[in-house]
């Protein structure tokens, strides 16, 4: 079967997004989406996951071969995909059977930068 | 009745930790201690409380003056500045009737270093 047309299956990450914690008290609506991105980061497989796609030569790792080095089943490797996707930390695309998947720099920048002086 | 003499009540955040996420694949041990950070974080009152302690022009906040400002109860703050003071980020210190919290810098900058290139 040939492969069908690479997909964007998440949007990118949002441009607006984060005040400094440091810079001033924040309002709630501020730290909810500080806190979702920093929640993402906080479990050990998605900081594995995360530390294996910014070490990837191609920039990008197919979802078949995390199961391997992390030491989890595919099922959880895909729930912590998941989460970090919809904090803007990854992306994944399409390319026939398997979803390719790489890390947003970008959106770690805006995370790095909340918590800078 | 006389303020007891200053307390500290949790212990300074450990040295060592952390490597960045972005220059090598992490093992899980070095994962767990930087998840346990971005946790902490990964929470609107803790940024929130965060952010405050930041702003704060003497460095510290008692924390009987949380409350009003972050719109939760005594018990919520305090649950939550337990969790940002195990993960380090800060620290408490007891005189007299009240605890008051500081921010750890040093802590804060060992996870910036954590997601920096």
């Amino acid at each position: 079967m040939a492969p069908k047309p690479a997909a964007v299956i998440q949007p990118p990450a949002s441009a607006e997004c984060c005040p400094s914690v440091l810079a001033a008290p924040l309002g709630a609506d501020q730290a909810v989406a500080l806190a979702q991105g920093f929640s993402a980061l906080g479990d050990p497989v998605r900081i594995r996951l995360l530390s294996m796609l910014a070490a990837a030569p191609a920039g990008e790792i197919c979802v078949c071969e995390f199961v391997g080095p992390i030491g989890k089943s595919q099922g959880t490797v895909s729930h912590h995909l998941k989460i970090l996707s919809e904090a803007g930390l990854v992306h994944g695309e399409r390319r026939g059977r398997w979803v390719w998947y790489s890390l947003d720099h970008a959106r770690l920048a805006q995370l790095r930068a909340a918590i800078a002086a």
